[in-house]
């Protein structure tokens, strides 16, 4: 099995990048000085504002080893080393990887600017920060997924440790975002179980359901509160700064082995591309899809009782789900560079496929993580047995969507198979 | 719209029928000593025995108004009144209707016979006792069907009453084992969504299941309990014996109309059986099946934290289904007097497909009381909050179980219309 991101140990350092500066080291929470000054398409990165939007896709792996000196990354030394072939081009592997982390680089930096812009999120900016955080986190993603499936092709394992420093980013960002969608499912469903979504209903909920939203509420905007701080924080340190940095030299400088300027692209990238589906294949394999296939086959809910104290049960029938969502992610992205080195959507239909089949896992994470915080919640000292009912009857609901999510992707996925 | 069994007012009198003794009327709860003694062919009325097996299907309709006496049926008044035609012998309406009621009134005796013998449910007799409340109420629901969809044949008034009588004892003598197949429904659920069916799990449900397990177990077994008593009293009843003794006398007089002695089978008896299934027709046509076709519509679930007190919105939803419920059977009940007419199964693949149906509306049936129960549970005084989350998911759990039955439904009869 390939290396996951989640996997990778280690973490760029703060100091191990290309930042001039190392003033603003540890946990700066204010706006730095600009040590990047220097550096004009890097000047962006000095706007700190609050966190912005999106969800956390994956989980975080902040370094637990004290961050130590690595040599800085020399900037200009890898460029087409001389092999005695003349390098070839527009042609060469390198170059789509160095056009397509360029793009993803440049909607990174925009991203940056247009959360120095929203002022901080605050008044009706907070869309404009949200927008922002979705544009950086999207770029992260990019960035990360591109370097991992073309990890032949990649510096390592210098963009090994600056893949983990990207997921490290975009779980900051995003889990401020994640509360306030759980928050909006969450009182989206209790809604819908009271009977309010029906045209003319103006019945008001039941005193559990009430309550229960009551205490999601409380429990998730205290939550959102501690997230929006946590990202501010992370958005003033030194750390944030040498990812911010390190994407910005990805534009004139991507971290790609000697050997990828060589490599035709047609040779190289469709090769590791169809790698990526592979294993995206492989993992699928594994996955129960002839019972999801089932409608109203009752397996996401098996467990939902099977322990008070915590949902392990849920979480291992969860875990092979969440893991083809990367790896469906990862194969859009590197379908994304395919159709970079031929200037165009080389196959649209797979292109939608990938995103549909991505969607329902996605509706698949967002409902188990949904599922799991009714659970917890339930577990609150002191409730009234009415407001444990609602979550209990939210509980199920959210499987349920757990379930539908996984026949949704079922279905996509045999439509993938009759298209390759 | 043709009346429904459970719309039928008024109820056969105690004294109304051809019961020789009005001795035992009134509530007697022991064994009666046999007023029908003098009728060879009922005498196996006078068994009885703790009541049998079962589900409720038809809500009773226990005549509210007091028995007032009418006169007695005088039994062979009414038998091919001379019209000037010849009676057509084997192939009038009437004929095929008095070979199938007479085959249900053999069946009902047999049943009563295995009762008595069952020794009061004592012992290992507890499964013949089951056994025979499953003959009763079979061919109770079957003369009663076939008294309603061949109306126009029958003897009206009385056997409107007559019917409304069947259902008094069919909802008696099942309640019981309604109760018991509850508990089994829901206590299966709770095994289930513990994870405890799982192979090699040895895991204990957690807390809160298993006092959600203990508290339906004591309710539902105190119900059963009652409902053992209210069926011992009824069996002990004249108004049961009345019953039971206008069932014997189907054998040889069946409450028939003049006029269906001069049609031929072939004439009235289809033409009957498809206005049966026109009814069902435009009830299936009133049901959401667009809606319920789609796995995972969430519709079921629409209300259910709508209102603490009564799952009145729930009910509303059901209604439909379980009138169709209803139709199904009489609609099958109808197709297996065409096969008596025949004397073979004239269209088995019909008759299959209305099984199935029936099937998966039974299953929603089932699933819905289930779901109500778990939700009355929940409003048991001073229960754990952890008992009312458990209660929460099981009700939950339930309600999709009515979606999924929905869903069958919706498969089935979409393979019905094909058949026709």
């Amino acid at each position: 099995m390939a290396q996951r991101p989640r996997d990778i140990p280690g973490a760029l350092t703060a100091a191990g990048g290309r930042t001039d500066s190392t003033a603003n080291r540890a946990d700066a929470t204010t706006d730095r000085a600009d040590p990047t000054a220097n550096r004009a398409d890097t000047a962006t990165t000095t706007a700190v504002a609050p966190p912005g939007a999106g969800r956390s896709p994956e989980p975080s792996r902040t370094p637990q080893t004290p961050r130590t000196h690595q040599p800085p990354r020399t900037p200009p030394t890898r460029r087409a080393p001389d092999t005695g072939r003349p390098p070839h081009g527009t042609g060469s592997a390198a170059d789509v990887l160095a056009r397509y982390l360029h793009q993803q680089a440049t909607e990174f930096l925009r991203g940056l600017r247009l959360h120095g812009d929203s002022g901080h999120g605050a008044g009706g900016a907070a869309e404009e920060a949200a927008e922002a955080v979705r544009l950086l986190r999207g770029a992260a993603r990019r960035i990360s997924g591109t370097l991992h499936v073309f990890r032949p092709l990649a510096e390592v394992p210098w963009t090994d440790q600056f893949r983990s420093e990207l997921a490290w980013l975009t779980e900051t960002l995003g889990r401020e975002y994640a509360c306030a969608a759980r928050l909006a499912r969450l009182r989206g469903a209790l809604h819908r179980l009271s009977g309010a979504a029906e045209a003319g209903s103006a019945a008001a909920p039941a005193v559990g359901a009430a309550r229960a939203g009551a205490l999601l509420e409380r429990q998730l905007t205290l939550a959102r509160t501690r997230a929006h701080s946590a990202a501010l924080q992370a958005l003033g340190s030194a750390r944030f700064h040498a990812v911010a940095d390190a994407v910005a030299v990805l534009s004139t400088d991507p971290p790609l082995d000697p050997s990828a300027h060589d490599l035709p692209a047609q040779d190289a990238l469709p090769l590791l591309a169809e790698q990526s589906h592979r294993l995206l294949l492989e993992a699928v394999g594994t996955l129960p899809l002839a019972a999801a296939g089932l409608p109203y086959n009752a397996e996401a809910l098996s467990h939902g009782l099977a322990d008070a104290g915590v949902p392990a049960a849920e979480s291992r029938q969860d875990a092979p789900w969440h893991q083809v969502r990367l790896l469906v992610r990862l194969r859009r992205y590197a379908q994304e560079v395919l159709d970079e080195q031929h200037q165009t959507e080389i196959e649209p239909g797979l292109t939608v496929r990938l995103l549909n089949a991505g969607q329902a896992l996605d509706r698949h994470r967002d409902a188990a993580e949904a599922a799991a915080y009714a659970a917890a919640a339930a577990r609150t000292p002191r409730i009234a047995p009415a407001t444990a009912y609602a979550l209990g009857v939210l509980h199920a609901d959210q499987r349920y969507e757990v379930e539908a999510a996984r026949f949704a992707f079922g279905r996509a996925w045999q439509r993938m198979g009759v298209a390759r």
